[in-house]
């Protein structure tokens, strides 16, 4: 989260924070930039490992919090709005993104073909981009992800959800699992982006899902996330408060796959999640509920 | 496929072969290598853009076939012998070699996790790696495909699998289409290996599944194939009459996804399909059936 110069309202101050970002990833922003933006104080969120690129780029304060574990002032701000089916036409890919405006969505979460499309629709609004990775099997090597994230973080991703190899957790490979999460981290973070790691918990006993949880956090993911919605089954209050247990306090918990109402939605944070990936997210923050399986 | 000095058996005659082509990939092979694998005359299918390459590695003499519709002496020589599940532990992969070995299948279809693994099992004995690239959902971006295909080959992969981006082309974007099947296929040929597109044709329609063939033929593919195993749907002998319609004789068609007893696979070749993809392989050159779906 971000704090700015209380002359600035709301609705500006994340379009601004976008573009700070932005402009920091491209590597530079300077005091008459900031005063084109409208502000001459601000503060962004970003990597421990950016703070000096912040200062080189004006900064003159430097605020910590608590990581992603934030309290959310609305549902709709804690939602990635998701469309990963591959038959997804740039038609509907530009309502995802209409839709992610008009409702203050924290994301649009698509396939990394549409992530320069969205950026470019999204740019300046404060609605991130947010993209899949290894996506849905997760049995790609590591140096294949780590590309995929660099290319999609080049191309406009803010965060980035890679699914965890399963089949070398379940044959006990935990170096291995770690190595393939890190080299993903250590792109998104150099690059200025958020890692989610997806346990696929349908697949997973309860031990695996606590050792993936352990795995994802001592490799320095930003988030863990249940489901890639392509699997057996999606999210369970459960899996999500098993994950916090897990996790502690400060990292995120993404609940995905079969979210489709309000109630579901607003149950999930309550178990611990601090971030909602659905498809119906319109229907949730409307007080319905969609029909259809999970995106 | 090749042929060989009448002194080799047939046993051996794969084995050399697939000795041949590792060392030509590998970038070298003289009289002497050639001495020590037993035999003084070999000739190898390799692509056309190699020809050069095997005749400084000692070739004298160029064979042309007609592509991949060559006649199959065995139902297992037309099987890529498939397990693609994202929980497939180390155990599996190994039993999958073991009983591709045994029945001697084309290849077996992995992961690129496993590709590695599998190539050091089967080095040597004819059975080949194929694998999978932008898979199941082929909507990342092209450059991402390129670079998985050719960290795949490198890997030991002799086939790569492709996914179609199949929202591009159902947004009307054939230009893209074709050049993200044509950027892998240059990665393949220039590496000696065999690519094959997936259309999933349950999410088309027959015009789309035309549209997609004749791009993969004009990008340079040598087969296409029906399914992922991972969708709506799998292989139909519609199907696959229509993209060998679409395609003429000299493209592979590959048949997969819900192809479980011999009869079904006798029926796709029927149809006109040259391979089968098919995790039920054992069941199938049994002459049996099994249960479960797709991989």
């Amino acid at each position: 989260m971000a704090t700015l110069h209380p002359r600035v309202d709301e609705a500006r101050l994340e379009a601004i924070l976008t573009e700070v970002a932005r402009q920091l990833l491209e590597g530079g922003l300077d005091e008459a930039d900031l005063g084109q933006l409208g502000c001459t104080t601000v503060s962004v969120q970003i990597c421990p490992d950016h703070v000096q690129s912040a200062l080189d780029a004006g900064a003159c304060r430097v605020a910590v919090r608590a990581g992603n574990a934030t309290q959310l002032s609305t549902l709709g701000a804690a939602i990635d709005h998701t469309l990963l089916k591959p038959e997804a036409t740039a038609r509907e890919i530009d309502t995802l993104c209409d839709e992610a405006l008009q409702h203050r969505f924290a994301s649009v979460c698509v396939n990394s073909t549409w992530v320069k499309r969205c950026a470019e629709i999204l740019g300046g609004s404060g609605v991130l981009v947010c993209t899949v990775v290894g996506f849905p099997l997760g049995a790609c090597v590591p140096e294949v992800k780590a590309y995929e994230a660099r290319r999609a973080i080049e191309d406009g991703a803010c965060e980035v959800d890679m699914v965890l190899n399963v089949g070398a957790l379940k044959s006990g490979d935990d170096a291995f699992v770690r190595r393939d999460i890190a080299g993903v981290a250590e792109v998104c973070h150099r690059l200025g982006a958020r890692l989610k790691v997806i346990l696929e918990t349908c697949l997973l006993s309860d031990d695996e899902k606590v050792r993936a949880c352990r795995l994802a956090k001592e490799a320095g993911a930003d988030f863990v996330k249940t489901s890639t919605g392509f699997s057996k089954g999606g999210a369970t209050l459960e899996d999500v408060a098993l994950m916090r247990r897990t996790v502690g306090p400060a990292m995120g918990v993404k609940a995905s796959g079969g979210v489709r109402d309000t109630a579901s939605a607003q149950a999930m944070l309550a178990a611990g999640a601090t971030r909602i990936g659905a498809s119906a997210s319109v229907a949730i923050v409307g007080g319905g509920s969609a029909r259809g399986g999970g995106y």
